[in-house]
């Protein structure tokens, strides 16, 4: 094999591969069922003012990789120029060699900006010149449509006025649907110092007094409701690690959080598991996809914490115990409970990949192919080698032809190329089943599964109505 | 590469794999040493009604996948008639693309039945068709013989009277070696709901009064007497998780289970470590293999359990923390007091692999080559990746050379299949490092290497007295 | 693909991974910064008498092998001849077909001896004649000189008196650097049998009467100077799992055993936990580097323990709980309490990969690059597959560019060929990206980043001063 950098052949080492991505996997919108773009953002739609900002706000990803290489952090989330950060990127990112990053970064400069050189030391100033002349033609709405991008599913709190998104759903100028995505981890986090300001917050919004946990259910179901109205069709939980927890007495626990007593860890999880099995039935009422992240250890850094706050690159990875027996359990009760919604799990542990499938597989049933899901590589596992390894799993454990494909969990606009990596990657692996003889050389069958997976499970699974 | 579906070279990928597998891995007869096939279906040698019937019934793994793409219980487990059942399982095939059932189904197909035709949607009704014209003349048998299967280890409760055994035994017309199994995972069931009437069935099938652990004792051991005169030459446990637990007072804790009082976790722990050290010492006395199988956590759903009882597919695998240092505690402990007797161990989760290799390697001694075993690629792992990663975390870790190879753990006949699964996904391994240049290509020594792997070595291991 | 066994393109699949290993990554000196030579066996050069001394002495990975493979304890640590154990190994070498000791044997037998045969039971006889002819010519100097080392550390008790090192450093015949590394678990090892001897054996060493916590820390600076007129420039820590346990008093823990009193693992964790805090930043004061090495169950086997003692073959990897909540809260306790030295970290099961790259992301700093390290694949992950998955994933996670490469850990002087290993390893993963499009086809680009890796990399980290 001796390709050319980066060019149409891209992650597909055969005929065959090729033949699926670009007849079929290329030709598909995408439906992004799953990210933190700001609907603001889509709103207001306005130009950016160049490469830098574009790359680098919020970007913890291409924060950490500049620090591994020792990057000071004035040019990471510090006050240097955008030129300057820029350069720092540049000169670093050679040195990122089989990282995402690398590729996606490329990916980048050749679908939104055409630019086809690698970057690096020597090429950042004409990248850098050339990429900002772009600029101006550029903007959120025009990067959606260039993507193809069909639904975008943001992440919101209950506690939200949804005010862009009422915004965008009058805006018939849009050239895709914007749904808001219900996301309660502030009203779950009992332990956290913020909790009796966000109930109060999540009061004015709910128009409800939250005196018991009775009454923080009423104010979930009423935002639910609203978001619904916007036509919200899934819920997303962060959870530090699957919790299941049902010895103790929620109500109680949640009245000693009410007036400012400490809760134990254990009184904690109690009270999550409550309420997260609670809305479950309530996603499973309306046709919603619940979705649990989990298996995160934030803010790793206490130091970096004080210094930079949160969500700026200190997370890592929780490798916790018992996490399937939790997820067997909690799955387990809610099926009992009057039944699973549609159900996405996400574990940033890839070492849960094979336990997590064996688990899904428990409690699929007739309503629907793939009720259950395992989510795509999730965060740190976006690689090459983790996609792949998930994706074979998938085909190990499960019907890899129902699985409802790839979401960018990205704050970026430009991140839509990585539905490209993925389908790339999924091309290749299928590819190369059909030339080692593993599965019938059928173009026509095999056109409609990669089409199925890129596109029309996930529009099944999340639009069923729109079918 | 370029292959058509499932040929001669199916999973071989070079001339080296094909010459190793046919000239070698193929012509080896069958060493079955742990399956769950019924002695009474192989005595009575019943034909088969349909297709359906033969591969449908007891199969949970199929029924998972069915259940995966969504279809409705009544023509998995349901009252659909076969046909119904085999035309929903023939549309949903195709999804199941990359999953080993496909490569299996397909395999038998071409061996049992001579039809070399991609199973689905437009070819369920020939496929039905043909192979139920040929159920007639197959038979348990038959199947048998023309797997070229020399010995099968079925697996058995203490407390059966073994009678298909004696009757097989006595047959002088049967074409393989049938033997009993030894699993008294009942008789170690202390906090289990069953257990008092499970020892009232072990007292009468040993004649001993079970009023104490020692006369439990006394009843397993003269019942595994009864398994050894009829040939039995392995025992084998299903453990939740690897159990070590010597703080306690076994026999105290016994007394409590007979009076009926609830036993507490760790007590029941107690009981079995204490019952699977004295076991161990009866199989090392008798030249006996004990198999520890460990890592599943057993019906998940219980809503699926109530409507459908166990060992229907909701089981999972259980990453119990901590398990390597129980298990190095249990063998160390079973070495020091007496000797371990030639053990196999096989965890339901892959990312044990490394752990239990390791493990393996502190309690290899002189007695005889590969004395402990890491049991083959087990239940959800018997994937191409699987057994991939499997077998070259043997060969990283110890001598692959002296691997006993495949074996089944199926209910079902045409599972012999899976031996030339195996044997292809080795041959094409040991092809790779030899194309490489890791292994001087020395056909003899590779050609012998293969046979020990795929028989010898389970023969001489399970059956020396034969060699 | 059809070479030769072990020629110049062994591991090196294609035309790009041969040019960057023979014009780059071969030409590199090599930096061994944390092996087990013993300093005396350098400076005393004195020759081996057989190759059977030079290869089983005190090599617990063959003696592994052996056993695995039948081979009677008498031919391993026992008093058979030394060309009957030579025998046993070359009649058991073909079984390990795919393990590193097959690949590492024939690369020592081709690279010190010049003998290209594979080694078996037809040319044991051979190559035990040709190799003991060469063995007069060989010393250790010899082997150091010829492997083109530059550096070696070794690996030293705090109480040893460096009379060695201080005989080495006076030696101006010596073709490359060695420097003494600091190993402190004795010092550590609060609930170990020995601990107040040792504690004896390092007051008579750093002339400080060890009465308090307070005191042992002056002696370990004290000896942590000594150490350091030396050249000494990483310490090492050889932990069970991570500790971190900071409720408890660690000065009164230590006067507890100070007195004879039992500890229990609590509070040996604690004063473990207060002790390498302390160290950390005695480390950062001087520019050392922290080497953290956990994750094995050491003496499995307590009937082989009897028998042969520590170190003989009976460790296992410790998959234990937690490890990477532990490893985040003991970093991020010392990175606030003064600031991590630079830090490599090694866990000795595969699993935690992912997590512990995920960790180490959040603990770089703009310092220097690549300030924390993922030590490369250790001790049972030293084959192939081992090493390519952790620099794949070093590479997902991280920046490779900056990673420090290989060390040997080992005792045995022929092991410097494991450096070789290695770094075919390395090219032939980046040849494969550069052929497959996924990096641009950049030469000299890729030329410096090989040789960054396998040399200047860990110059630069461990003797800054000589850049």
């Amino acid at each position: 094999m001796n390709k050319r950098f980066l060019q149409g052949d891209f992650l597909l080492d055969s005929q065959t591969a090729e033949t699926l991505y670009h007849q079929h996997a290329a030709k598909m919108p995408i439906i992004d069922y799953h990210c933190h773009i700001d609907p603001r953002q889509i709103y207001e739609d306005k130009p950016f003012d160049n490469l830098s900002d574009l790359w680098f706000q919020g970007d913890h990803y291409k924060w950490r990789a500049m620090r591994s290489c020792g990057v000071a952090e004035q040019y990471i989330t510090g006050d240097a120029d955008p030129d300057e950060k820029f350069q720092q990127w540049a000169n670093i990112l050679p040195r990122l060699i089989g990282n995402p990053l690398y590729h996606w970064a490329h990916l980048e400069l050749q679908r939104y900006f055409g630019i086809d050189l690698p970057l690096g030391p020597r090429t950042y100033q004409e990248i850098w010149k050339k990429a900002n002349q772009k600029m101006s033609s550029m903007s959120p709405r025009r990067i959606i449509e260039q993507s193809n991008v069909e639904v975008i599913c943001t992440t919101d709190d209950p506690a939200d006025d949804l005010r862009w998104h009422q915004l965008l759903q009058a805006d018939e100028s849009l050239s895709c649907q914007v749904f808001p995505a219900f996301r309660p981890d502030k009203a779950l986090g009992i332990n956290l110092p913020g909790f009796p300001d966000y109930l109060r917050k999540l009061s004015d919004s709910s128009k409800i007094v939250i005196s018991s946990l009775d009454k923080l259910k009423q104010a979930l179901t009423a935002r639910l409701d609203a978001f619904c109205r916007l036509g919200c069709r899934t819920a997303d939980h962060g959870l530090d690690y699957v919790i299941f927890e049902e010895s103790l007495d929620a109500d109680a626990i949640f009245q000693k959080a009410l007036i400012g007593q400490a809760v134990a860890q254990k009184e904690a999880d109690a009270l999550k598991t409550n309420l997260l099995c609670f809305l479950a039935s309530q996603y499973r009422q309306r046709g919603m996809v619940m979705q649990l992240h989990f298996g995160a250890i934030r803010n790793c850094n206490p130091a970096a914490f004080d210094a930079l706050g949160p969500d700026t690159g200190f997370d890592a990875i929780w490798g916790k115990a018992d996490s399937g027996k939790n997820l067997a359990g909690l799955l387990g009760t809610i099926e009992k409970d009057g039944g699973l919604p549609k159900t996405i799990l996400y574990s940033l542990n890839p070492q849960d990949n094979a336990q997590l499938d064996a688990i899904i597989g428990c409690f699929q049933t007739g309503e629907c192919p793939g009720k259950l899901q395992h989510g795509s590589a999730w965060w740190f596992n976006d690689s090459i080698t983790g996609m792949t390894e998930h994706i074979i799993n998938l085909a190990n454990f499960s019907a890899l032809g129902h699985f409802i494909g790839m979401l960018t969990d990205s704050r970026s606009l430009l991140s839509f190329t990585r539905h490209e990596y993925f389908r790339r990657i999924l091309c290749n692996i299928i590819g190369q089943w059909v030339d080692k003889g593993e599965y019938p050389r059928d173009m026509d069958t095999l056109g409609h599964l990669i089409e199925d997976i890129c596109y029309h499970n996930a529009k099944r699974y999340f639009l069923p109505e729109q079918q």
